[in-house]
């Protein structure tokens, strides 16, 4: 009954009811799936769910449906299991299966050799749209779907590639080698999956081959698991900018998990801000003198904070998609000034009315000319730590949030106090 | 000289080039491509440079050049182009096309319909595979890329798709509803580009139909399109988070424009800022008591900060990929709670000893159950706001920057100088 219900359906939906269910339900109604139908599903299911269901699987069951995947999605199950487990599957399945999921495995996880595949239909350049044809059709149970044929040298070397629809086109008696494209854009094994990602963009492309260091084609990249890479990638970067340090699903469940990818980054702050206390504590003698200035502690802190967050998000977004070109940090830094500058008179001039009128004109000068320099320190320490950063190989997107803000609060704090310090000294 | 160092490159890198040229040079390289060349590099051009270059152009050859393009190119070019311009491009290039992107520029922007193109292959689900065959070759120029030949009944409704796989390994003779797939995936051509991108994602599509209300088939949108879009909208649900109003692009240079896109937020902070100076005058009396219960001010702000930043990315994020299940906001609130219980007891115990040994832990006390408490407000106010918008259809995304640490820093400080003033009452 539940089956019938649940087949027909697309095997993304039925991993969206499945994720929707009790585990215990989930678990069984997971169990009622024949093999293909159940790879297939577990693809497309959440970590935390694919989790939960195969900790509790049989090895043999294990084995049957990661004989039915394909050999980068058999990867990365296989690299999710623990290593008995995984021993024992890599023993059952299919000799040729298991010896190219070994192959896979040694790849880093998001290199271009870590998301290819091994199936893909390939052709000797010498040979003729007939053959290709029979290589297609000899290949067409392995290899689920085919946008490309590639056409190789004697020595295996990748010359050029044919679209089906140039194939379907030819006559049979035709050559590949006068049919084919040979402006083939092919990426290195080792090549990091963001970069993939960006070609991917950059070219318009819908598969991708991946060869080694002597040109030799290994693996084909397609774009649907470059649409999940992007996603991956987009995720992982707005969470570190807010300060989580381990990709955090949304659907993850385990609190202390959850924890302490957000404690980090929430300590690294709190040890700025215990800093910021023993800096305050320098300026006592002032706050006791104008406590008035104790009230604008947390605009300051804002203002910056805004602004900084502002201009390293746009830097950083630049340096993920790959927009920002060379030679371009000087001009990006001054155009962040320029902007803040501009931002800084506009909020500086508002304060200077708003505390000329409820408290005094003089007053009023030292506060907006304060955040007039908060904010243009803050675009400057914004902009200027994740291009730092990216001329050190650091991955920018950890520095926007909590290192970005708790620079800018200390620093705000101290030029803001500093600034009321001096001007106890004039007035 | 320059045309041959730049003929035999990708389009998108011939576009890389001109971006790095100074405006005249640009202008000049751009001149001596020819109108094909033209049409792509510019589809391939950021919108700062393509403004740029299209401003200064001559109708004529402007006109050359949408010629050239897919349907969705074109229309997307002569949208931003200005009123008077536009219809002179639109009265100069063939009738059929200048038809065409009429009819697409009826439909919004950021709807299938906006991102769609009217270049694909279609065929009566009663013809043969041969007919399939030779209407691709009819289409051949028209239409670049084919992945999929849709099959149509009489009355042009979308009754399935073959791959071309399929139609490649089939016997001419045969039909193509003997060989097509029935369980076709089609958008509706209102549907907004991200829940179109998110499909691609789901169902791992390269290409997609688009219907009219009564199942017609109307339009094709492939996946390079959808990079794009997920670029776009990853792009601006990240700017959003940090305050930037309009979309900002890397590239560009009017210093008036990317003040004016980042100024709002940043004056809707100063005016919750400036209600937070009257907040803190309230407690003036207690401030002046106790002076070190200055000090903490900007920690409770910045622990109050990062904890909502945190909550509210995790949330927005979900809500963007169309990860959130329906029903499961008060399971999300929860887990936050949980959360922030747990980062907020180890923040507040380092902080009680932090304390105890440089002022005393009477004070300790107060302040380390007021950073647990700000901690929990904080993340109940970070989940929180994101799940009221969501409800009520406003994109979340506005939320998480400047208005999530707006409120958590007017809540923040005052529940920790009201648990000051409590405490001066008692000790």
């Amino acid at each position: 009954m539940i089956l019938n219900i649940l087949i027909g359906n697309h095997p993304a939906d039925i991993a969206t009811i499945i994720q929707g269910l009790p585990e215990e339900e989930a678990r069984f109604v997971f169990g009622l799936l024949d093999a293909d139908t159940a790879s297939d599903v577990l693809v497309e299911l959440d970590d935390v769910t694919t989790d939960k269901l195969v900790a509790d699987l049989q090895h043999e069951r294990l084995s049957e449906i990661v004989d039915e995947m394909d050999s980068d999605d058999a990867t990365d199950l296989v690299a999710d299991l623990p290593e008995e487990v995984a021993e024992k599957v890599l023993e059952s399945i299919d000799q040729a299966d298991s010896a190219e999921v070994k192959e896979l495995l040694r790849h880093e996880e998001d290199s271009a050799g870590g998301i290819m595949a091994l199936e893909f239909v390939t052709v000797w350049e010498g040979a003729s749209v007939d053959q290709a044809v029979r290589e297609i059709r000899a290949k067409a149970d392995e290899v689920d779907e085919v946008y490309n044929v590639y056409a190789v040298d004697k020595s295996g070397k990748l010359v050029g590639f044919v679209p089906l629809k140039r194939l379907l086109l030819a006559k049979s008696s035709q050559k590949v080698s006068e049919i084919m494209r040979t402006d083939v854009v092919s990426v290195p094994i080792h090549m990091d999956q963001e970069e993939v990602a960006n070609m991917f963009g950059r070219y318009n492309l819908v598969s991708m081959p991946v060869v080694d260091d002597s040109g030799q084609l290994v693996g084909r990249i397609t774009v649907d698991d470059i649409v999940d890479v992007m996603n991956e990638e987009a995720s992982e970067d707005i969470q570190k900018m807010a300060g989580i340090a381990d990709e955090e699903g949304i659907r993850e469940t385990s609190i202390m998990k959850i924890s302490l990818g957000r404690l980090p980054w929430l300590l690294v702050a709190f040890g700025g801000q215990l800093f910021a206390v023993f800096v305050l504590r320098q300026f006592q003698v002032s706050l006791k003198q104008i406590v008035a200035a104790t009230l604008f502690i947390p605009l300051m802190m804002a203002m910056g904070g805004n602004t900084g967050i502002q201009a390293a998000t746009i830097i950083v977004r630049g340096i993920a998609l790959g927009e920002l070109g060379h030679g371009t940090t000087f001009k990006r830094l001054l155009r962040e000034v320029r902007v803040s500058l501009f931002n800084g008179t506009v909020v500086g001039t508002l304060l200077f009315f708003a505390v000329g009128i409820f408290f005094n004109s003089q007053f009023g000068a030292v506060v907006s000319v304060s955040v007039l320099i908060v904010i243009l320190n803050a675009s400057i320490v914004g902009a200027g730590i994740p291009l730092i950063l990216h001329k050190f190989r650091v991955d920018p997107a950890i520095a926007t949030g909590p290192l970005v803000s708790t620079c800018n609060d200390i620093l705000g704090v101290s030029i803001y106090l500093s600034l009321v310090t001096l001007s106890l000294r004039y007035f």
